[in-house]
């Protein structure tokens, strides 16, 4: 049983869209990942996947619906199947919170901004 | 897609001790609760249970280890099967990380302390 100091997990990271497993229960992992910038729009097929936001402003584009505009302290749950695109104009701490073994870039596989979760 | 803002979900709890529900996914819960004081000992059987704590500062004493010892910013899974009992010297805000359906007491099903979590 770690404890896990969300401050030391996002200063030990050093990309950014490169999300680091801090915590696994029940099949699910919880991870921590440092934004900036725009990410590419995406979808996970079958995993729901939740953003709360620990530092910063986090845009959620979505296709069919307004912008979700979340602040420090603030969570939202993307069920799947939606697309989706995080817009971060400044630097933004995020903890995610989805199934064990989803890629950051879902559906999309061919992407530079894809990569495998590693712990932190 | 519902936006929760964790102050206001925390401002909105008026019962220690009685975890409300701030998302689903993946048929995992996120909930919210103030806690002050010692619980129960207690485990939970099939659920891993993550505690994060978003204000004050929580102990987590276990039967066969150091208590746990968590500030505001720190995040600790606690594996099913493991017995544990929080204890809050002052008010603590916490966030849950669990299975639906998760009981707040555990296998001590005859407390007063036990109840169903609503949604916020």
């Amino acid at each position: 049983m770690n404890v896990v100091n969300l401050e030391a997990g996002f200063d030990s990271i050093e990309e950014y869209w490169s999300p680091k497993i801090a915590a696994e229960l029940n099949g699910q992992h919880v991870k921590l990942a440092r934004l900036k910038g725009e990410f590419e729009w995406h979808h996970h097929a079958d995993a729901d996947e939740l953003f709360l936001v620990v530092e910063g402003r986090l845009v959620i584009e979505l296709r069919e619906e307004d912008d979700l505009r979340l602040e420090a302290g603030e969570l939202v749950a993307i069920p799947a199947g939606v697309e989706h695109r995080p817009v971060a104009d400044e630097e933004v701490q995020v903890l995610l919170f989805e199934p064990a073994g989803t890629e950051n870039t879902g559906n999309v596989e061919e992407s530079e901004l894809s990569n495998e979760a590693a712990w932190l």
